[in-house]
């Protein structure tokens, strides 16, 4: 680490997934990075969060006294009563996993603020890493759509003049605007996408149990491979083709002795299409009250960049993929790296 | 248990609940039963199937020669590979449950037929259930249209001249002719219903997760008392009114901070009435192809009656409640009454 480059680590504290990294920052830039993206579904064990947070930053060389900030999730989840609950909760297991480092958290309307302070006022931390990462697109595109789609939910955020011109602070908010769609490439099951899926020429309804998720569709259709399927499968069997092609046919009440791999790959793109759709329309939502509409710039990142990279070029837009830019373990723990560099810029501004 | 009764027993082997009725059946009616309605998530914990079955046979006294009739829907499950699978391992738990009883299984053309026998074609035994329930619904009403709203999905079944009138016979089949919804009143995630709900005159999509299921619907609407919601909750917590609040409140990522048990009220009445819509749709589906089309009678069972009496009043027909006449906990366990019947009737019919 040279003498004027700073070093920080970026936390993105997610229900299902933990991400982090650890930055040395020089010359404006993040000039190396190292990544660990942590399976954790915290309905399941929140009691553990202090040791999986400190096991992450053993696996990155964390070092005592560097500085740290964090974005967060995880309050939405049902192990806590309300975000107020959920928040407070994964401050103190910061606090406790890293007693003499400084934490910092992001709050909605972009500051850095103190763990102990951030006590004082806990919502204002709940679902933050959309802002970490629209706050980064921002510095580098100063005029653009930011579409960042998920394992899990999808951001769609208006960039205009260098800051962010979101509508929505609160998640509920988000979700009215179209800002947030909870639909993403991997969790999401497709049943909250289609009542009914074309089977021969006929329209069949579909269950409403826990059979498949989207990453079967796009394992499916040749658009992710198994080692991006991060996600637990929700049969426990393995996210090969054919697993993938039986866990489809479930959400038909059928299985690989009745439908062939033809009929299952036509549900699938049947299946890919609704997700395009329900994109588009928050899409339109959000670029209906901006005045440059659809001669935007759409900027994506995500896990799932082909679903915005293919909604974009139906709309004609012009597409800009971060991806290509960052790497594709970067962008996969975009709020991560994001807020890392907000803290690292911070730093940097308070040294000159 | 008078000389010229009959007694038998009756099961339904669902892949969350199991129900069994030991019945006395006497000149031509059921004359006295006892219900057993034991939850078993089957995904979890196959491998006790065996000894669950045992426990539920010793809770209703079954003697050992006494005959059994079993209907399934358990081999959906994707706790097994395919139907194939599902069924075999659901005979094999029968006859080790029971080795030395007479058990016979409802096959989907309405025959009963000797467990070692139906091993030969066991896909013919898969998804039974709605058969049985038909069967006597058809015996006591020759023409109407059977209603059955549980707490998964819903039949919707034509009889007509004393016969059962079904298009579909495999549960997908089913699914695409509307006979089969796969929607019910308890487990049932409200986002498989609507992609977005009213708040404040706002529409706000919904999340993608299991936050909530129709059973907080219901008991936020009054229509369900808390003993009715018999499956688990999503959160693990109570099904009290307040906890039922919090759950639906997730469904748009927000809690009971932010929304006051008004708004929430609201958002379970649009729901009830997306779900009143879904029944609604698949039963003008079937009734479309029906002569007497609404001139027919609705028969209504199940935990969710409610919803088909509602629906068959929106649209002008004639309604018979089978709950009034069979009692509430009949009327959840109807399949396995039914084949008890069925079996009964046949062992009558061989003694003439």
């Amino acid at each position: 680490v040279r003498s004027d480059s700073i070093e920080v680590v970026g936390w993105d504290i997610g229900g299902v997934n933990i991400k982090a990294v650890r930055v040395i920052w020089n010359n404006g830039e993040i000039a190396e990075m190292d990544v660990a993206i942590r399976p954790f579904e915290i309905w399941r064990q929140r009691d553990k969060l202090t040791n999986v947070l400190r096991e992450i930053g053993d696996q990155l060389g964390v070092r005592e006294k560097v500085a740290m900030a964090a974005t967060m999730t995880a309050e939405l989840s049902d192990a806590f009563r309300n975000k107020r609950e959920g928040v407070l909760f994964i401050l103190d297991a910061m606090d406790h996993a890293f007693p003499n480092t400084p934490v910092y958290l992001l709050s909605l309307t972009g500051d850095l603020v103190p763990l102990k302070e951030s006590r004082h006022h806990p919502i204002s931390f709940a679902a933050t890493n959309w802002v970490a990462s629209a706050l980064l697109v921002a510095h580098k595109y100063p005029d653009c759509i930011f579409v960042d789609v998920g394992s899990t939910t999808t951001d769609i955020i208006p960039i205009r003049g260098g800051r962010v011109n979101a509508k929505g602070f609160t998640d509920m908010d988000r979700l009215v605007s179209g800002e947030l769609v909870y639909s993403g490439v991997l969790r999401t099951n497709p049943n909250t996408l289609a009542k009914a899926v074309p089977v021969d020429g006929r329209m069949c309804r579909v269950s409403a149990e826990y059979f498949t998720v989207m990453g079967d569709i796009y394992i499916i259709l040749g658009l992710l491979k198994s080692d991006s399927y991060t996600c637990p499968t929700p049969d426990g069997r393995s996210n090969s083709l054919e697993a993938a092609q039986e866990r489809l046919a479930r959400l038909v009440c059928t299985d690989l002795d009745a439908l062939n791999g033809a009929q299952v790959f036509k549900i699938a793109r049947f299946l890919f299409e609704k997700q395009l759709q329900m994109v588009a329309e928050a899409l339109l939502q959000v670029l209906s009250r901006q005045e440059d509409g659809l001669q935007a710039t759409l900027v994506t990142a995500g896990a799932g960049a082909f679903v915005a990279i293919e909604t974009g070029r139906r709309l004609g837009m012009k597409i800009i993929d971060l991806g290509q830019e960052w790497g594709e373990k970067a962008i996969k723990a975009f709020p991560s790296v994001a807020v890392a560099d907000i803290l690292a810029r911070r730093i940097d501004a308070g040294r000159r």
